[in-house]
């Protein structure tokens, strides 16, 4: 098309990206293998679903759902801002926490201006930065698959305007300690934007050396956190911001006027308040994650030890892990390579009931002939 | 913040936007003034709510919500190819066109490119080109308050990579007709990309001279439209946009991944197909907008005739404006100013029920004392 134009009709940066590939859903396996029986544990989402007052909530808020949401999300930042001892000027609430990495993305950076994160993390990171036209320093994680943070500091330059850290790690699991930010943080000049991505917060908090990112108030820190995981609300598309106010209000700017929706408002603001069904996600993905460990260990299989709700089982080879998700999704049992995230030789595994989780082990044992 | 550095934090583009100013909410209304009833004639929403069948549609996909939605809207896509006779490939599903002109906006401009549109139109394309830091030719609207075609051809040069018209145009609900179409593509370069937004296209496709930008299959012509409007679907945000694969193919990369979301995704597929609906919502607008011309026309009130479910009066001073929209809360109807589409001295009027027309009119009756 276009021929008759010399001019690049798509931007460089855009043209070579690749588009977004979805794993396969539960119909697509289904048609294709007749499992017995199906366990998705490839997308950590909440294997519990999400509070069951949700659904009067959605159900009561449809009777507007002719209007356009409040693009303020007012009555839900409220909620957070009491939560957290902040303001509602200290808050943003958007489509995920991907939508708040792309409206940071776009907000703060001049085009010379680079990032610095780790080369085994979120992708959405990279995308977001991509189209932005950004140039990324991607660091490669320790041996013990974590952040290195002393050769993140390192590379940090004139030209660095952001930082990106998931911790816990996606799809990792792991996580730096209280020592280790405070160390960092003291190495990172005060103009450089520090994102912090606890998307699995709700899973993590419990755990001794795990640095809160809101405990510090850094005035350079965006702290994000999400109702996609934890609170089992994924389908809604709804995340949040927590950073300085000069920060919030310039990203208020540039966020899409209406988002997220009504009904991620109300489910959000539901969810807030179900704090037993939190609790019951939490302590059942602690119990099941124990249970794989122990698997794992009678059968002399790597992994990497986890704070969220996914374990990384660690093969030798890229071939091999090709091979064990390809049996296990044959056994009904979705699993999700890592190879986007630069980990090909890995596994990430959602840690879901008692019952998805024997359909782990069973089928492993089956594929590995343990 | 950030005293230390002499480092320009936020790009000046950003810097000099300001945020989003909310109308008065219902409950804010209510409040304020204690009116008898409201009427909320002021975002161009369905009076008539949505499909009564979205309700069960909702209900049966919570099952399935704390997974995240299909990235690629399948479903919606296929039914929506099959209404057009186009490809999926053919086809973006996105949070509404808001989202699909932000998503143009970041897919295609290189940082020199510009864009050209008219001066009194829809604000979010205003808000997205700056937020990409491209410079706007805005051409003032004809004294029709019509797009001034001719004028945006003849600014057409070397940088120009976009042009935005809205058809029927937000705010003032006049349409660019199909000799007026033809023409002014036949003087676009195939290689500066127009976008058609067809936002009000259900209300307006019944007109004779209507251009339908999807009969034309221009490959440099990207057609948006909606479910915020006639469907009645505003607060589940999704809308769409239709356009060569080579366009949609690269814009697939830069979408959120899970926009739009899991509910909004099966309310558009139940909307669709709920053909009686929107007949009824076509009808009913088309009613007491005749209804309303004939208000104004009794009492010389000037006005702009309309093709989509808005009409614009047109008050001679901003002073009259501002006072007669604060006149109208106080009694209930809450209403448009157009200020920030370039329009001081006009007020957009949504097209609601028999009983919101009444309260519109007995009210304005009172205010200017006819």
């Amino acid at each position: 098309m276009f021929k008759r134009s010399e001019r690049i009709l798509v931007p460089e940066n855009i043209r070579e990206m690749s588009p977004y590939v979805a794993g396969k859903t539960i119909a697509e396996v289904e048609e294709a293998y007749h499992p017995d029986r199906i366990s998705k544990l490839a997308s950590n989402e909440n294997r519990l679903g999400c509070s069951p007052h949700v659904l009067n909530a959605v159900k009561e808020a449809m009777d507007e759902i002719q209007d356009y949401p409040d693009p303020a999300s007012l009555k839900l930042r409220t909620m957070l801002a009491d939560k957290y001892g902040v303001s509602t000027e200290n808050i943003i609430v958007a489509a995920g926490s991907e939508s708040v990495i792309a409206n940071l993305c776009r907000t703060f950076f001049l085009d010379h201006e680079e990032a610095i994160t780790c080369s085994a993390t979120f992708v959405g990171f990279f995308v977001q930065a991509n189209v932005r036209g950004i140039s990324l320093k991607k660091i490669d994680p320790s041996e013990a698959y974590r952040f290195d943070l002393d050769a993140m500091a390192d590379v940090i330059d004139e030209n660095t305007k952001m930082i990106y850290i998931a911790n816990p790690n996606n799809p990792t699991g792991t996580y730096i300690t209280k020592t280790e930010f405070e160390e960092f943080m003291s190495r990172v000049p005060d103009d450089v934007l520090v994102i912090m991505d606890e998307a699995y917060y709700e899973y993590a908090s419990e755990v001794d050396d795990y640095p809160d990112s809101l405990d510090y108030k850094f005035d350079n820190v965006i702290t994000l956190r999400t109702f996609s995981k934890a609170y089992g609300l994924a389908g809604f598309r709804i995340g949040y911001g927590i950073a300085h106010k000069d920060l919030i209000s310039n990203m208020m700017k540039t966020k899409l006027t209406f988002e997220p929706t009504t009904l991620a408002q109300v489910a959000a603001e539901t969810a807030l308040q179900d704090e037993d069904f939190l609790k019951r996600s939490v302590t059942m993905v602690n119990k099941q994650k124990e249970r794989l460990y122990e698997f794992f260990e009678d059968h002399d299989i790597r992994y990497a030890p986890s704070i969220s709700n996914s374990v990384m089982m660690i093969m030798d080879t890229e071939d091999e892990a090709i091979d064990f998700t390809q049996s296990m999704l044959e056994r009904g049992v979705i699993l999700r390579r890592i190879h986007a995230f630069g980990l090909p030789h890995c596994i990430r595994i959602t840690i879901g009931t008692e019952q998805e989780m024997d359909h782990f082990t069973t089928s492993a044992g089956e594929v590995l002939n343990l």
